[in-house]
């Protein structure tokens, strides 16, 4: 599909900041690919797929049919063309009929938060504002609406189901060829072959993972994050008091998901802060998490010691209400825990944590996070929120990695897991940050043994600190590892790190680092038929399918770009060599040669080979010769 | 310095192609940074640093002097302004004294290679022919000059005692913070406190580390390679016949070294390889890496059948004269593992691997490389040339990782490297390649085992299939995790690896990515001090001090120009926040401020600390205002 054969209603000059349309590149389906759904049990639970078609093996290898490959989508209605995009109307609200069906659910007359109301009554936001033609919803008196909560209960809700079918690699049409030799190594993770919507249920209920998944945010496709299910990334997005728009920060938010955001976290620090997450949920296809402290922090003018349980509380409803997915919330920074910083080398980094730190201290008191834990619970169940627990104590550098203030609130995090659990309210635990790479076990581990196993979400970590403008590289290479090691989901780190603000060349690179790390994790622990789109693009590189190994790859139009560069004759991309050797020295291709002699001659059979080549080798003289003459 | 600074006679547009000079960017030496030189126990031997120096830290923060940083410099004489640059001259031959102290080598008439011959009498090639003023040189008749031979006699050279110097950080004046806090995971590696040319020495006679350094390479700067010492990597380049001319290899290779390459591996397979090679060999400061058997096949027009031993042979002395370092040499392919291949995803991938696979399933007989090994040997040790015995049958897919057919060759490497060893006959072990991350460490395992130590050198490994456009992320994962397992080389890859041919920012990009993967295996590994400089840019980024933050990376052009996109004045270098955050919310500021708050107090006790908080929380709340009131 080409962006200009869908609708593109996407003008949104007159009511954000007169600067931007989304770009229509983000509406643009990759080459050969089509969005394809696989519906569960009821015909709304349409679980969706991309599936790329490949082109035949060409006859001299065999001439035979590669079955179209299935890859999991996060892209959204954006790239079903059959759905026209209004970013001013939303997305479709999917989940609406499933929330409406528990009826354990009501319509609220408006916002209750006050500082949501105040903004969906002011005159002067109107032209920002997104017109969403329905009230907030919220649990009746006494119900809890997370989906542990029914998990719990044995439950296996559509948003389940989902996930299942998600979740499994299609294999239905791939030959044993394309599969692994070699079983992962799973650090304890047990992965099923075949995952079930009852396997979901019961990961969920366990608290082994969650299901990011607002009532509020109806257009979010259901995706889960757990160590038994795939490796998931998530993209930060956010403008902050120097730059970027409302409308960028939608785009930012269409871009990632384009190139597989699973979640995204909106950190916007700068103003407008309520209106710019209402654009972004109302079309985002996927969970969004917000760290509502910095709004908070807004809302004092940024004098932390201002900072209350009621200004918090009003924050969490306002943006409960909104469709917020998961909240960060620092509750581990604890009083007595801040004075282990003052000997780091970068004290705390963490923004959230540091203005809890500045808070305890000028309170000299446990913070609201801490002693409203419960308070908290009681509103994220509420609205299905999924907790994101903040490591405000984390690393900021190599030297202060795995140190006493990182791992003594870890353990807080851990007691607050189970206190959220008691209350059915989901949980993952955010981890660093910087570490080297023989440390970085030990925090699994240890996030493992304290938090009994709730899913882990790190940034990075970073494995080195000598590389600002590659912090997405120095960062993956960690990200891939705790990964591997049981890590449910990787918080992205662009190229930017450190240095500026990410732009959206920056937010493609660092997705596409995460998802190689994500997926690089997901081979190593074994996940089943995940090596299938490996295995079908190394088919496709060794048969000289140049179009099939572009849209088999995470990135089509970069490795197009790439091999343009050098061979941008149309013909290459049919040419059987590549620009490395030319076409007079190939080894793919000299291979090509090995196989089809030893298939010929029925050489597979080690026993005759060795016994019978050499009589043959004077055929292959003659065989070989002609080989290259045919290049 | 600034390259209008240096006497550029780098013009060579009549002798080369007609088509390029030098970029003067290679010449420019990074901000801030100078060349100095350590001196050894005699004055030629001079080892040569780039020194860092840092600004002071802010008032606020204590205005303490910062040390400057001295970093291992690979750069060679392009970056000393006391040296004038000519590469029609080549750079000095600064090893010349100590190879005629030995008194075990003989100046030869002339090439002894019938090819080496030819190519330096034809006419029609004067116009592109290095001008070299000195003949080749050659162990004098019953000699050995390996490293090797002179460390199994219990002989120091200077290039062990020039390496000693070099592998050493330079700790001097680095205060207690600047170490590391947790011992490093060494996984067998037996890494000294303080390297000696003593170790050195033991090393190399243990065969568990090789100093590339042909007797006809005098210009390299002496280098190490083995699992006891900082990782090293390769960065490969090489025209092909599709592109590139004899400057522009010229051109990588000298950009290579400043980015950080520590050997580099010229795989031209087009024309006038010969020509291409005595240019770069002259002009570089690190060793040169080739694969022989790339040449000898343009000798027979492309045929592998065709391949003798007689070419081979006259190839290889033509190469050794003129000077190359080591010889990647694919002995281990042998006629019986050839089959094991066939059901392969993506055969045999090796270049290399498949010329000799071609040629021994023509003849029916194992390769002249296997059955001619000692007299191979017999040459290397003539002109102390490296073996890098080749991985012809390593994988080229995740599929195929870790198969029979590659454990296979690795045995054989085994058994060569120790014959090898009889003729002390420098060997390290090239390795794949495409690797999960689950069978990485059975790759250096094995590689240990079956190789009795000798040094590995590892192409990635690559440890997913799926991301075209971003191979070197792929294989930096996979190279930081066998580094930090052991491995002593990691070969870079660049982004156009499988799609076309790096151009200098490929290059560029390749290098920085595994200069990362290498540093963080040295950080895993516990290398003493390689934590300095991840210590003092995170102290420089605490203390908000950008240029020096921009200058510790490892590539502060990319820092700053990125720093700049954001916040493009000169102001904000000194500005005590950055753009991710802006002025008024900058964790690092309020961490700050928990660091002084404490400090001023005395708080560094904790016991202390929580007993008296409580009166000290309103002092806080006064100082916090003053605080953001003064940003």
């Amino acid at each position: 599909m080409n962006a200009t054969d869908k609708q593109l209603k996407n003008n949104i000059d007159e009511f954000v900041n007169n600067d931007a349309t989304l770009d229509p590149s983000s509406f643009v389906s990759f080459s050969n690919s089509k969005k394809v759904y696989i519906v569960g049990s009821s015909p709304d639970i349409r679980v969706p797929f991309r599936e790329i078609s490949l082109s035949d093996t060409p006859s001299q290898f065999g001439a035979e049919k590669n079955p179209p490959v299935m890859v999991y989508d996060t892209s959204g209605a954006y790239t079903d063309p059959t759905i026209s995009i209004d970013i001013r109307e939303g997305l479709p609200a999917l989940r609406t009929k499933w929330i409406e069906d528990r009826a354990d659910t009501e319509i609220l007359s408006g916002p209750t938060s006050i500082f949501g109301h105040e903004r969906q009554v002011s005159p002067e936001l109107e032209k920002m504002r997104f017109n969403l033609n329905r009230n907030p919803r919220k649990a009746k008196a006494g119900k809890n609406v997370s989906q542990m909560h029914y998990a719990k209960k044995g439950i296996i809700t559509p948003e389940m189901e989902f996930i299942a079918i998600r979740e499994n690699q299609r294999r239905d049409s791939m030959s044993e060829l394309l599969q692994t030799q070699h079983p992962g190594q799973n650090h304890g993770a047990t992965i099923p072959q075949v995952i079930t919507p009852e396997f979901v249920r019961d990961e969920v209920a366990r608290g082994r993972a969650i299901i990011p998944a607002n009532i509020n945010h109806p257009e979010t496709e259901p995706m889960i994050i757990g160590r038994n299910f795939l490796v998931k990334i998530n993209a930060n997005i956010g403008n902050s008091a120097l730059g970027s728009s409302i409308s960028e920060e939608v785009e930012k938010m269409v871009w990632s998901t384009r190139w597989g955001g699973d979640t995204v976290m909106d950190l916007s620090t700068g103003k407008n802060i309520h209106e710019t997450r209402e654009w972004i949920i109302r079309n985002s296809p996927v969970p969004i998490g917000t760290v509502p402290i910095y709004q908070a922090l807004e809302k004092v003018n940024g004098k932390a010691e201002d900072l209350t349980w009621e200004i918090f509380k009003d924050t969490l409803i306002e943006q409960a209400e909104q469709g917020v997915d998961y909240f960060t919330i620092h509750a581990g920074v604890r009083l007595e825990y801040i004075p282990m910083t003052a000997k780091r080398m970068t004290g705390i980094v963490s923004r959230g944590g540091s203005i809890m730190a500045k808070w305890c201290l000028a309170h000299h008191k446990e913070s609201f996070l801490y002693t409203h834990f419960e308070d908290i619970c009681e509103i994220m169940k509420a609205y299905d929120v999924s907790f994101s627990l903040g490591d405000g104590l984390r690393p900021g550098s190599i030297y202060d990695a795995n140190d006493e203030a990182q791992f003594a609130e870890l353990k807080t995090l851990g007691e607050l897991t189970k206190v959220a659990w008691k209350h059915d309210v989901q949980v993952m635990i955010e981890g660093p940050g910087h570490v080297p790479m023989h440390l970085i076990k030990e925090n699994m581990e240890l996030q493992l043994e304290h938090c009994d196993e709730a899913p882990f979400y790190t940034l990075g970590p970073l494995t080195t600190d000598i590389a600002p403008g590659y912090d997405h590289i120095t960062s993956g290479i960690g990200a891939a590892m705790i990964g591997w090691y049981g890590c449910a989901m990787l918080c992205y780190v662009t190229p930017k790190e450190h240095l500026g603000l990410p732009e959206k060349e920056d937010v493609r690179i660092g997705i596409i680092t995460y998802k190689i790390a994500a997926h690089a994790a997901d081979l190593a622990k074994g996940h089943p038929g995940v090596q299938i789109r490996d295995n079908a693009l190394s088919k496709a590189r060794f048969e000289f399918r140049w179009d099939d190994q572009f849209n088999l790859g995470l990135d089509p139009e970069k490795a197009k770009e790439f091999h343009d560069e050098t061979l941008p004759q149309e013909g290459a991309k049919q040419a059987h060599f590549c620009s490395m050797c030319g076409p007079h020295f190939c080894s793919m291709k000299i291979s090509q040669d090995v196989r089809e002699y030893a298939a010929e001659r029925g050489l597979t059979d080690q026993e005759a080979l060795q016994k019978g080549m050499e009589e043959k080798s004077i055929e292959f003289v003659k065989k070989g010769s002609e080989v290259y003459q045919k290049v």
